[in-house]
């Protein structure tokens, strides 16, 4: 059992890492800090949590975060990587479900987000959480950047063909849809029920911050510079990723089986059979990540469909995956909820 | 640990229940029968139980029910009816959860559901599964007739008001409004996504097959008869219902003291503080009945908002709390999901 | 030809207006006016009007709007009436799309607006928009408080029934359900589409602005008091209303009959065959309010089913239709546009 | 003043063909043919059309289709060319929104369609309607093969492209998302509500019929053998189509003034400005398209941004445009709608 604290829970990925934090056998939740909302009780902000989830909101000084085994960011970009440290230095072990920590040129991560890294010594030090690349050292971390949404649906679909070298490394491109929950919780326009509902654009085509994350990491699999084509689509639908991803074929191979054999031995990923497509339903609500490997008529092409939750496998349930290695649970505790379907 | 089956396990009644039943400790699946599907895997018709389900469909006679401790009919109305006999004769426990053992005037369910019924004798034995009413019943029942989805929410949400006598039982109004789930998994062109999205429509207000079983509850809670008005509507929502009732007073009374007391020790009835109009994703995925109690203006009408996932506290949920109580496991056991919201 | 100034055209009331005054052959847009967008190019905030609307928005002052012959105000509560003053006495005739001039007694609207009224002895003047009771007012008015969305579909309803005197004024109820373009093109958070998106529920339960506007609409339909519960729900669609009206017969009557007679003349309300149930589809993108009458199982029940589209009949359509008949042209001139369905 | 006729008006592509050509000044309704619905009052399958359009459904055999001037077929594929050859010999001029006359290869239509072709003389004499490429020889038709949805949205958005040579044609990819609507108005499971809402997926992966129309028309555009990838996804709204375009680099070019240039003259494509991306609800129940061209961070990817409404310029509404051409009539006439937003 340990002493968990939330920092910033009033966000979508705060709601669902509280979902599931409190059906997590091995966790006792302390405390969930809102400057904002502190005092009000957290399940009358979402009455979903009636009966689950007892503690109000508290200011963070009050928190007692020091105290705790783990703490996750559930917060805005910029809000952790001025608090880490301190609990980094108590011993605190800490997960951020923001971006603070997942790239390791400081200078590019300060253009993509537009403010001055307050805290770059623990960018070198933090372990990006992506358990299919890095589980040994999340197992030792003491900081763990946790991927964004698409980052981790698109790294997914393309490891398995960088890490085998099969494909043109400088043109890929990475098509993916995203359901509204994606942009947050936050009072804005673009994403109203009436602007969002019954249609479908794509956005930040000219560049968008989880494009450097994409990279990042698709070059650390494929070992060489990677050229990316990442177009961002919004989808009316509330929770869901589905990267389509194409690559140029340098090689012939079975790639259903190269697939196969790449995550044969990974609890959350579940390569489809071959000729499947799958639907950003089959994971709703899990930490699933299901993929499918095509080539349309024989071509050299190859088509990689990935889809996840980006609620779950793509913020809070892979944050829980990453917990469970650092302190040694089953790696499933937790986690093992059958997605919603219909 | 029991031995259950399910007959006709294709519909979202269905995939509801296995997905329930595949995360319940003391449930061992022995057999999902579909004469249309027999041979497929079910996980390739749901592939969202990947990993979670490892049956293939069966033939109803190769399935081996006649050995279950429980047999769930998750079918079109007027199967059970002609299988029933032969389970409960061999010992076998049986949970209906379409409508053929609900009403106990079977001239009245002749004419509802046109069709002749293969056995009446059971539907005198046959317990209305609603274990907010029924609880010590439904623990000894060979049969249990479980409730329909509208039926669950109003009868919930009126309980109180009859059972206390405080309302006019003549001029009761049921406004229910319904996702499109509850109209089932069937190729019919009326809920299309392209028919029933961005659309809102009543239908069967000149008459509902829940109408009777509302009324035969709602009757048997007040003692007297009852006058009724029920109109359902169609929500471009997947799951949910959510039932606004409206009655008029007959005499003073603390509505929200009444509707905590009546349902004080209720694991999945959830009374709201006062003042509150609960969501229907808020018991998405659960098996929660929330229900609020309002007197607009301090007049004479009262209005109570009831809501259940149709899927859940209004179908798969409520068997398997039935289950449950009919086997002495804990009422709750393997229905404590948290809500799923966003 | 008219000369046609908008006040606050940036929200969907605004570009309904828009949309609809774009196509009618009788209006010269000559300005919109905008603080916040003041500049910027129409089609640009509002890309489905490139090529139809070729201005930008204005600042108030510099717009001319006393050189009009019309000003719509689709603005927030509380502007219009601390300009129409100055408007109404240079001649311009104006059309208020906001509540400020639409309840009579002005303590009553203070209470519900929550603001002292600027103007009130234009509320005196002002004619209350619906044509369908108020053609002939409309024709000479100098000033159109154009009615709320709710209150057209609800008074629409009830009309017939409380003009003949065949209900009990006492006991009205109207369960109302909007698509979320009702809420306002404004940043909130509980009309986000992930928060919206696959969720119904009430709202305004304990009170809502237009109870007051719909009652007086009724009190004067019917003579004499009116009680009315009015409840509210929000609906996952973009656009529509639908009211669920009831309310119970003193005598007998041919309902049918009685809807077809009333509405005979009014090219903008169609009276649906009898055992009708109408979609808010049907009326998608046009100034139609349809409406069915029910008495299920021939009890003392009226249920009134009746649907408008809330930007058209229930905003932009009612007010280009009070312009028509405000400056003489065909009441449906540039409002005959056929409902967009699917 | 021409009259026409429909040949089976039950899908969405009838019924929106009925919203326009009710709208149309120089049309006459002769007649609209279904077997299974002759004898029903149009209005009553689609309540949208009360009071625009007044035919009953007709047998195909007592329409007097060989009286019309022009004959629409909205039927499933393999019935124009079963009685196209009848009318067209007749005198009558035919549009046919189906497939049976888009692929010149009967081949290869065969293969994808399934069936043998009945009419295959008149496959080489039909005129593939797409406007922008065809305007003249539509002019002079006898039979017009109105374009697929996919076909139009990819097709208009690669043209520029692949007719100025600038990009390597063996490696086009068409990332393509629909609304449901695509689907037609037929009871499948896949498109119910419950199955496709809050979903993504893709589909088709393999093989779409689409794929050989548009890979067609991209080779008659550049001249030479085109290698096409095309996945399209199936979008949880009603209308809509957005594809999203991959081609590389071969020379330098202004692409934004490339594409201004060959759309300058055309009514029904809007490029928009540098660095837009387009909604599909910018061009809801309208003909446009809208075109929006990007390269990203400067390098040899271009991607292609192009929405349409499937059922109007994807179908029904350039089937009009086509009529228009067909007969002399101003090619915007009746087209002129402004889309629906929100």
């Amino acid at each position: 059992m340990i002493t968990v604290g939330i920092v910033g829970g009033t966000g979508y990925t705060g709601v669902e890492l509280l979902r599931l934090l409190a059906q997590h056998p091995e966790v006792r939740l302390q405390a969930i800090t809102s400057r904002k909302e502190a005092g009000q009780a957290v399940d009358t902000l979402f009455p979903s949590l009636r009966g689950h989830v007892d503690l109000a909101f508290s200011l963070p000084e009050q928190a007692g975060l020091e105290r705790c085994d783990l703490v996750f960011f559930a917060t805005p970009n910029g809000v952790a990587m001025e608090q880490a440290r301190t609990l980094v230095d108590a011993g605190v072990r800490v997960i951020d479900l923001a971006a603070d920590f997942r790239i390791k040129d400081v200078a590019l991560w300060e253009k993509w987000y537009g403010m001055k890294h307050a805290c770059p010594e623990l960018v070198a030090e933090a372990v990006y959480g992506l358990p299919e690349v890095n589980r040994k050292a999340i197992r030792e971390a003491r900081l763990v950047a946790n991927p964004g949404c698409y980052p981790t649906a698109v790294q997914l679909g393309f490891l398995p063909l960088l890490e085998a070298g099969l494909v043109d490394p400088a043109h890929l491109i990475a098509d993916s849809k995203s359901g509204v929950s994606g942009a947050g919780r936050k009072a804005e326009t673009h994403i109203l029920f009436a602007e969002a509902g019954d249609n479908f654009k794509a956005y930040g085509v000219a560049g968008h911050r989880h494009h450097p994350e994409i990279r990042q990491g698709l070059q650390a699999a494929s070992g060489q510079a990677v050229g990316l084509t990442f177009v961002p689509h919004l989808v009316p639908m509330i929770r869901g990723i589905h990267a389509t991803l194409y690559a140029t074929l340098r090689q012939e191979a079975n790639l259903q089986a190269l697939f196969e054999a790449r995550y044969a031995n990974e609890p959350f990923v579940d390569v489809l059979p071959a000729g499947s497509q799958p639907d950003t339903r089959s994971v709703r609500a899990s930490n699933l990540c299901r993929i499918a490997v095509h080539r349309p008529q024989g071509g050299d092409t190859v088509v990689v469909l990935s889809v996840i939750d980006n609620l779950v496998k793509g913020a809070a349930g892979q944050a829980v995956q990453n917990m469970n290695l650092m302190f040694g649970f089953p790696e499933t505790l937790g986690l093992t909820q059958v997605p919603v379907l219909p």
